[in-house]
């Protein structure tokens, strides 16, 4: 049955015959999961290796607006969930994905979304093999909020985590920092800027499964959302009980990014970014992990940014441009809501 | 560090320290997850047996009011998503828990919504393994919104599915009827009725284990939330090709459910159930599966309620008490919405 309504109804979440065309036309036609159950059922053969371990995770998106340069709400669902799980060394396989809906969401707007998921779930070789829809009323949510959930496969002896981080380790980021949020704060209209910078936005699977075979003692990986490199530099450092030194000149930045943080009295160590990670490797892997990074298309900006100190255990430090030294700490606050 | 704040502030979702502390006091430190990196890392050994299958689910809860009589959404939260492994023939394992969270909201009322998962959790046998938290301003979302997923393994050569219901079984609820969406109309206080009745709201796994082992060639079940007992009853003849005949005496239903629907004009087959299922069994091995249900407390109140048949495939049809006959369609629109 063809989906007459243009908009969401409340109908749409009632559990009766609109929820179902809802899902049915909207959602499954497009991700094809197997059946139209409330649940995936899945071969674990993928798991049965002995020692293989499963990886979970979850996040919830809420980001506005919904549609931005270089991406939407769905590509950051997608590429979010698919970029927890690799970061922890993950294979990442399968992805949920729930969606609360306001009531007078236009549906061609839900289709954008889901298209853009299905796309983005395609090219990070995952699939969205199960989800769920509510609706709510005028005014209950900001149009549409997506849930993924993503299951991987972490291979045998695989053990990436902060904990793991040595002094001597070489910090390497994946590209240019900071342009996700500074896309954000821009497409918002509210600070009558306008720039050519789109969002990072990106799953980095198969980056990172690259990056760990070209260096395969990588220690650990961050991927810099909220917070931006420095929160997750300061993560690393008091998990691992070691210091993180950087160097201000060897951080990748875009002019433009640099010129809208000054105006705004922003600092790009702290803007969230959707498609770039932190990785720690020992140095005798580092040259190995920046080339198979660069041969990435999600990587060809990697830059080795500093390293871990046996120094100020817990504390990053950061040598500015100028020659001094100052101390790169924990965003206390926030610099920026609803960014992903 | 102590969380000073009584109420959640946007820099609580910010991705800096703000963060941090009110996820590891509100949040992990009652969960207790492995670690505080944003995925969990589990063993895959209960996946490995040859043939075993994962199962995998999500769901938003998005009820209103947050609290009411007999749980509150982190208990909807757990036991939905529970039930959903729980009705495909699967033994729940690990849930993830995302939350939406409003500007503004007490941080007691994050501490109860918490604790009550855990210990839902606790009762189901299931962990809480990973989590997200994000914050929207004031009037960005209905106070909090939560997104559980869950993972659990199917045993090798279990096949539960709506499409493998043969006319002859029998359909079995597990209690009386619309407990759930009686008490949340109440509880919304809009209709100024008062009544004794709580959410049915229950975790059913391990009833549902009791019934397999009862029942080894059960059919398949459905949780009867959005939509009840019509809806469940309608897809499952619709993807079974049969026909579903069901008694309306023989349905368990409670006079201060049926008092309530009958002041509002709602019929109970419609309400949402946060803790009924209907499952069909091969009729030899019926009793054996009411018996096994009427032992364990979520069953108490089992009954045999009708039965697919070769007759009017894809239909649901219901012998009234009067001794008429009637179609029991599927929910058009919705009946009450936010109602999990």
């Amino acid at each position: 049955m063809a989906l007459r309504d243009e908009r969401v109804t409340l109908a749409h979440g009632g559990g009766g015959k609109a929820m179902r065309d809802l899902i049915e036309e909207v959602f499954t036609s497009v991700f094809n999961p197997p059946g139209m159950e409330d649940q995936a059922r899945l071969s674990a053969a993928a798991l049965a290796e002995p020692g293989a371990r499963l990886a979970f995770t979850t996040d919830s998106f809420v980001v506005t607006p919904l549609e931005f340069p270089g991406g939407d709400i769905g590509k950051i669902a997608v590429c979010g969930t698919v970029n927890d799980l690799a970061v922890g060394g993950a294979r990442p396989l399968w992805l949920s994905a729930a969606f609360i809906i306001e009531e007078g969401t236009e549906i061609a707007l839900l289709r954008r979304i889901v298209a853009t998921m299905a796309r983005e779930a395609e090219a990070a070789g995952v699939r969205i093999v199960t989800g769920d829809t509510k609706v709510v009323g005028r005014g209950g949510c900001d149009g549409v909020f997506v849930t993924t959930s993503g299951v991987g496969v972490i291979a045998p002896g695989r053990d990436m985590g902060a904990a793991r981080v040595r002094p001597g380790d070489v910090a390497i980021v994946n590209g240019v920092l900071g342009d996700h949020g500074a896309t954000i704060l821009v497409a918002r209209g509210d600070l009558a800027l306008s720039s050519e910078i789109e969002s990072d936005c990106a799953s980095l699977g198969h980056l990172m499964g690259a990056v760990i075979e070209a260096a395969p003692d990588a220690r650990a990986a961050r991927d810099l959302t909220r917070g931006g490199l420095a929160s997750a530099l300061n993560e690393i450092a008091q998990e691992a009980g070691c210091g993180v030194a950087i160097a201000e000149d060897a951080l990748p930045l875009r002019p433009e990014v640099v010129g809208t943080c000054e105006i705004l009295g922003l600092d790009p160590l702290y803007l969230a970014n959707e498609g770039r990670i932190v990785i720690f490797v020992p140095e005798a892997q580092a040259e190995a992990a920046l080339a198979a990074m660069k041969a990435h298309p999600e990587g060809a900006g990697a830059a080795i940014i500093g390293k871990a100190v046996a120094e100020h255990p817990g504390q990053v430090r950061m040598k500015t441009a100028f020659g001094g030294s100052r101390i790169v700490d924990m965003l206390v606050g926030e610099q920026l809501p609803r960014i992903c």
